[in-house]
C-alpha cells in the first residue's frame, strides 16, 4: 500500500486505492502523459470503464470492485441501513459499462455475494477488504501465470503480442506480459514484437511503454505486418491475454487475435493465451455466445484525435474477436495450463 | 486533355500534364484537402515519389515518365545537343526514388528506349508523347482489367480490398478498384470492406474517398478486423493490386496482403490480384528477389502527425510483403487472366 498520495503512475498502477479514493491511471493519454484521475463515485468509475480510462479485462474487474466500495459508501451515507437497496443502481451502472470482458461481471458477482452476507451497518470496510483481495489475488495470479507460461517456452525465441495484456491491463505484472516478463528474466525471449493494435493503439502506447520501462527489447509493428514477420521464422510464440474464455476453450480477445492465431497455425507458430480463471466463463458453451462490443466508428475514422477518413465514411469497429479453441495451443491460468483446450479439459481446470 | 488549369483533383487525377507542367494530386493530405502540387523539375518529381505525394505502382511509373519529360526539357535547355548526357543524373534520381514497384523501372526503361532512338534536337515533344501514351495505355489497361476481373465474380458478394489500388494509384479507374467499379456496375458487389491500411492509411483516406466519390458502398475496418469479417461468410473475394509480380506469380503488394491471403485461404475466400503487365517482372524467378522497402519508423510511431508511441520506441516498418503464388487464385492483367499462377502460365501471358 502506498502511504503518500500517488502522483505519477507506473505500469503497475492501472488502479489503486489510496486514502479513501480510487486512482486510475488515464490510459487514454499514456505514454505521452502519465496522470492519475481520482474517483469518489461509482457512476464516474462506470463512465471511466466505458471511456477506457481503465481497460484490460482483469483491470476492469478490479476497478469495478473498487467502484462497488464507492457505491457502498455513498449508499450508506445516503440511506443508512437501507444501503442494500440504495446501491443497486450503481451496481447496474457498473455492470452496463462494457459487455465483453467477463472479469467485470465476475468481480461484481463476488462483491454482490459479499453484500448478501453483510448486515445493515456501514459496509465500506468490508467492501474495501474484498476489493483489495480481488486486486491482490490478481497480482498473485499473474506471477503464477508468468511462471507457468514461461515454462512452456522451451528455447529462446522472438514472440509476438497483440494489444496490451500487461500490468496496465491487470492488477499488476500482467498476463501475456507477465509471461513475457518471466520468460525474459529466464533468458528465453529475444525480441518482443508488439502489434500496434488499431484502433486504440494499446500496443503502440501501452505495451511499448511497459516493456521499455522494464528494459525488455520491444519492436513495434503494424498489425498487418505480423504475417511477414512470421514468415521469417524467428517467432516461436504468439502470446496474448483474453477478455473471456468459453467453456470449450474458445477465446475472446482484442480484435486481431483470431487472425493472428490463423496466421500462427499456418506458420507452425504456437499460440498461448494467458489469463486468470476470473476470465473463464463456464456458463457459456462456446465463443459464439460471447457478446462482442462494437465501439464508436469514430475510433477508426481518425487517429490521434484527428479525422483522417472522409467525413461520413461508414466503419465497422468490433473491438474483440473469437479465436476457436482449435487454434489455441495453451491456456495458461494461475490454476494450471490447459494444452489444446476442450470442454472436458476446461472443466478439469475449473473444477 | 484538360484545356484549363486543373484546380481540385478528382480520383482520376493522380498525375496529369497540363500546359507544360506536371500536376500531382497530393495524396498525403487527401481526403481532408484535395490539392494539386505542380512540378517543373525531375528532381522534385523524384522527391514527390519518395515522399508519397504520388503512390501506387502504376501512378509512380506514370509520374516518373512525366518526370523524364521535365528532365529532357531541362537537359536540352541546359546542354542543347548534349542533352542525352545531361539527362542521366535526373534519370538516376527518378530510379532511386522507391525500390519495390517495378512499374517505375518499367516506365523509365521505356522512356530510355525512346531516348536511344532520338536525335540531338529538342526531345520534349517526343518524350511527352511517350509519357502521355504510357498514361493512356494504363487507363485503357485498367478498363480491360476491370472487365476481366468482374467476369471472375460469378455471384454477388462482399469483397475486401487493402491499401488503395484505385484511380489514385494508377493512370485512372484503378486496378483492384477498377475490378470493383466494373463488378459493382454489373450488380456483383454488395459491400466493399476497405482495410484502413496502416501505417499510411491509404484505405481510410484514399480508397474510402474514391468509392464514396463513385457512390459505391464502402465500409472501413481496422486491418486486423478482416479475419473476423471473413468468419461471417459474406466475403467471396479479396481483391488487391500489386507493386511487382515475379515470374512465378509471387506477388509483392502493400504490407498486410500476405496475411490477408493466408486468412482468405483459411476461410475458403478467393484472392484476386489486379495489375497491368507493367507490374510483371519476368526477370526475377520468385518473390524472394523483390526488394522490400522499409520506410521511416516514424510512420508507425505516430498517426495524423502526432507521436503516439513512446519516444525512442523501436519499430519495424516494411511497407510491402510477398504473397506466394500458391495463395493467389487469379492474376488479372489487361492481356488476360492467369488462374493459380505458375511460371509456365506467367510465361504464356507475357509471351
Amino acid at each position: 500500500m502506498k502511504t503518500t498520495a500517488p502522483t505519477i503512475p507506473t505500469p503497475d498502477d492501472a488502479a489503486l486505492w489510496h486514502d479513501g479514493h480510487l486512482y486510475l491511471a488515464d490510459q487514454r493519454i499514456l505514454p505521452q502523459r502519465a496522470e492519475f484521475l481520482v474517483y469518489d463515485q461509482a457512476a464516474a468509475v462506470a463512465d471511466a470503464i466505458r471511456a477506457m480510462v481503465v481497460r484490460g479485462a482483469p483491470a476492469i474487474g478490479i476497478a469495478a470492485a473498487y467502484g462497488v466500495v464507492l457505491a457502498g459508501r455513498a449508499a450508506f451515507t445516503a440511506a443508512g441501513a437501507g444501503w442494500k437497496t440504495a446501491i443497486t443502481a450503481d451496481l447496474a451502472r457498473l455492470a452496463a459499462s462494457r459487455p465483453t470482458a467477463v472479469n467485470l461481471f465476475w468481480a461484481l458477482r463476488r462483491m454482490e455475494a459479499l453484500i448478501a452476507q453483510l448486515a445493515d451497518g456501514d459496509p465500506t470496510g468490508a467492501l474495501l477488504n474484498e476489493a483489495l483481495a480481488i486486486h491482490q489475488e490478481d497480482r498473485d495470479a499473474n506471477r503464477r501465470i508468468g511462471e507457468l507460461g514461461a515454462a512452456l517456452i522451451t528455447q529462446p525465441t522472438d514472440i509476438i503480442t497483440h494489444c496490451n495484456a500487461g500490468a496496465l491491463a491487470t492488477g499488476g505484472y500482467g498476463t501475456a506480459l507477465g509471461v513475457v516478463r518471466s520468460a525474459f528474466a529466464a533468458g528465453k525471449i529475444g525480441r518482443v514484437f508488439a502489434d500496434e493494435t488499431r484502433p486504440w493503439l494499446q500496443g503502440a502506447r501501452l505495451t511499448a511503454w511497459e516493456l521499455m520501462h522494464d528494459g525488455i527489447p520491444v519492436t513495434l509493428q503494424a498489425d498487418c505486418a505480423a504475417a511477414s514477420l512470421m514468415a521469417t521464422g524467428t517467432v516461436g510464440w504468439v502470446i496474448v491475454g483474453s477478455d473471456r474464455i468459453a467453456a470449450n476453450g474458445d477465446v475472446a480477445n482484442k480484435i486481431g487475435t483470431y487472425g493472428l492465431a490463423v496466421l500462427a497455425r499456418h506458420h507452425g507458430i504456437k499460440v498461448m493465451v494467458a489469463a486468470p480463471t476470473s476470465t473463464v466463463d463456464m456458463s457459456i458453451a462456446s465463443g459464439a455466445e460471447i457478446p462482442i462490443e462494437e465501439r464508436d466508428p469514430a475510433e477508426l475514422l481518425g487517429c490521434g484525435g484527428q479525422q483522417l477518413a472522409p467525413v461520413g465514411c461508414v466503419a465497422r469497429n468490433p473491438v474483440f474477436d473469437v479465436t476457436p479453441a482449435a487454434l489455441v495451443d495453451a491456456i495458461v491460468t494461475e490454476r494450471g495450463v490447459v494444452l489444446n483446450p476442450t470442454t472436458e479439459k476446461m472443466r478439469g481446470l475449473m473444477g
